[in-house]
């Protein structure tokens, strides 16, 4: 079975240039504290927020997720998650990655499994018109969220409850699968006190390291996905990423390079999969990277306000889009391609000969052969510009090597972590804005809170037009 | 009829304090430039690269438009768009901020009118996968390519014209539709000699400003879009954004207000719709923003490499994803949202009393509550970090304030070229990947650059692992 690359050629002097390289020497003496961070993460592997390192050794859990999953899948049209942020994004990467590329626009006929939906928004529209396309009764439900306090999730967990109690009493606990905290939050007692089915949400795993848990895999085994080709690919990145050579361990690596960019000012890092089907892998690395590395305080507690900035981007489409920017804009942008080596169907352009020499050259050639001349080109060209672009090759898109790909860069985060100095668990930002949105909506609890913002608006200047 | 406004509160130095705050002194001090800009942009509205003013006007093509959509729609049940970049995004944005949220995956019965693709990659097995959810024979195709030497466009309609040949002979002519040159470029040609039916891409103006015309009208009008309260919300919008007072202009205060923020270091300009529907016009400003303003080069032909970085975010869902980076990370960036007066649908939170405080309080509440409350703790949440972020705010989600926004848009990406002192019409950043490609696929004349590549490819060193 192969493994994932990572080429990072055109990251260093040789290829980039005096000015946007880095040398050889800058990682070398990088070796040391690469080393240090490699033992102090691997050692600390069982500690809080670094749970996830061992996911994909969990055996019993997977059985379980497994046989629920089978009978899911043979009772239901549609398998439905109601989760938002890390417990949505790992089921739509894997969704994309690993089915057929229009899974839930398929005939019945011809999909192998359920249609997969994840509603991680709260728009009323798209809701409402949601029931236009799934009947609950022919779909389960997985409600996931760690706390049960998420307003967003619990919020449709009552709307698809009512909906389904309306159609089959008090059958419908069968079609709603509930993953949460194993003892805490709001959601483990009503599991208990209405006996949902449910799986637990480890302790120790962050939202955004959560795919490889019942999180991810539940819903995703609903659908087809062979959950066991995932986590073998997990679990041979987990022996590669704890070398502690730096010049072996790709997670390392590619921490170290990020971390160098940031320091000479590229803030901005871009991850443009050649691969309609990784689209999504880049929204599920741009919460793991924006989540974990930007912090206002490192872990002396001082303000630092860091963080790159992630941006997904598409090739060959974000070429007619983004290209001009990252090829004559600021030179503040690192750019992550994931390239596929081989894809499953080889599609071949028909000729045509018109006269026209814009169209008669490309008869002949296979769509494969102009995405991957297209990923090429666009390396080349940005690399000749002086622009920074590495690339994690797959050398084929299946469940093991996408295990291998995602279990790296949560391995690089971690890394990365360290090296920024910072806390890579944790997201105290995004407090107030909860805080804010519980006193909007008057829970009991947050009067003041709700009292101080309504001055607030009074007082406010308005500047509109 | 109602219009869009725009609030830049917390752009200003009364919300936003003084580190981070904009004064109005400083716009005050922009008055006679912005003047200048007005009238020396409206001047040249019939000049090359800004025809696009005057799109909301054309009535003749409109009526060719709308025919032809009937037709079209009266006989097929799938419009497939084959373009990318400008030739799809604007079709994209509209699709989504306009049609049923979930329009494609509709029954048919339920469907108003034919479901509407737009294939902006060349990815081999999403292409070979669109057979099993598409019928040619079933769909009307529109090829749109200005040039007609855009190599993913042209490569697949070779291929589908291939495939409605095979099923239906000659006969195939009459679902392919063209949009391009009126005149020159490879299609053209093929357009008279072939006889298909066509549009024109009008001159002097760019794919990413083409949405108003047939490139983004046709096949939307298929779908079933209102196309000409598009058109009228634009020439409202046009009306408004000629004032030449800065203060009553949202075109000119929009572009001023990014530009300073630019020069304070706020390299980054999020768009944030609170609107599933609005997602894709993110997405289409995401293009206009990069490819219009991130120039290497300004006026004087001096090397600038100037840019914002354009980022689509997405409320709720990326609260959960990226606010932790909005919130707590550098103070580079400048917040955009969307936000949407009255949706049209109000969806109730069941209620639901389990004794759990984070799940009682939201039963009675709507959908519609949560998603407002959201955003505006959002906005207050950044606004107190000192985050800078402005809205526009739609009363309604309608074609009419649709049509005012994209044309907004568009006149404030005009204006703001005049600030950067960079020509926002063309790209030539883009142009080394194109011959690169045209390179590796052996298109004639194109030979020496292929050479070159081979050699620089022996010479590389590699890093790897």
């Amino acid at each position: 079975m192969e493994s994932i690359a990572f080429d990072f050629s055109n990251m260093m002097v040789e290829q980039l240039g005096e000015e946007q390289g880095i040398r050889r020497e800058e990682i070398n003496a990088m070796a040391a504290r690469g080393r240090a961070i490699v033992q102090s993460v691997q050692n600390h592997r069982h500690g809080d927020g670094l749970r996830w390192f061992d996911l994909p050794y969990q055996k019993e859990t997977l059985a379980e997720v497994k046989a629920l999953a089978r009978q899911m899948a043979g009772r239901y049209h549609n398998c439905v998650v109601i989760g938002i942020g890390g417990s949505a994004l790992g089921a739509i990467a894997l969704r994309s990655a690993l089915l057929h590329p229009w899974h839930n626009q398929l005939p019945d006929e011809k999909r192998p499994g359920p249609r997969l939906f994840v509603l991680d928004n709260v728009d009323p529209d798209w809701l409402s018109g949601f029931f236009d396309v799934v009947a609950p009764e022919e779909s389960c439900f997985n409600v996931i969220s760690k706390s049960g306090s998420t307003a967003e999730t619990i919020s449709q967990f009552l709307l698809f409850r009512q909906a389904l109690r309306e159609r089959l009493g008090d059958h419908y606990i069968k079609q709603m699968i509930v993953t949460t905290d194993a003892k805490g939050g709001s959601l483990r007692p009503l599991v208990r006190r209405e006996t949902f089915r449910s799986f637990v949400v480890p302790e120790g795993v962050g939202g955004r390291f959560s795919v490889l848990s019942p999180v991810g895999l539940f819903p995703t085994a609903v659908a087809g996905i062979d959950v066991d080709a995932l986590l073998a690919g997990a679990a041979r990145a987990d022996q590669e990423t704890r070398h502690e050579e730096i010049w072996q361990n790709r997670a390392l690596l590619y921490a170290v390079l990020q971390w160098l960019s940031y320091r000479r000012g590229k803030r901005i890092s871009v991850m443009m999969p050649y691969s309609q089907a990784l689209r999504d892998v880049a929204a599920w690395y741009r919460q793991l990277l924006a989540e974990s590395l930007a912090k206002r305080k490192n872990r002396a507690g001082e303000d630092v306000f860091v963080g790159q900035t992630p941006v997904k981007a598409l090739g060959v489409t974000d070429q007619h889009s983004q290209m001009q920017l990252y090829i004559d804009g600021p030179f503040d942008k690192v750019v992550t391609f994931l390239r596929v080596g081989s894809f499953h169907k080889e599609l071949t352009i028909p000729p045509w000969q018109t006269g026209q020499s814009a169209v008669d050259y490309l008869g002949g050639h296979s769509f494969n052969e102009l995405l991957q001349a297209e990923g090429d080109a666009t390396t080349i060209a940005l690399t000749e510009a002086g622009r920074a672009n590495a690339s994690f090759i797959l050398p084929e898109l299946n469940a093991y090597t996408v295990g291998q790909l995602l279990y790296t860069l949560e391995v690089a985060t971690a890394y990365s972590g360290e090296l920024y100095d910072i806390n890579a668990f944790d997201q105290p930002g995004v407090e107030a804005g909860k805080v804010a949105t519980y006193a909007l909506l008057g829970r009991a609890g947050y009067e003041n809170r709700r009292q101080e913002i309504e001055t607030a608006r009074r007082r406010a200047t308005r500047f509109a037009v």
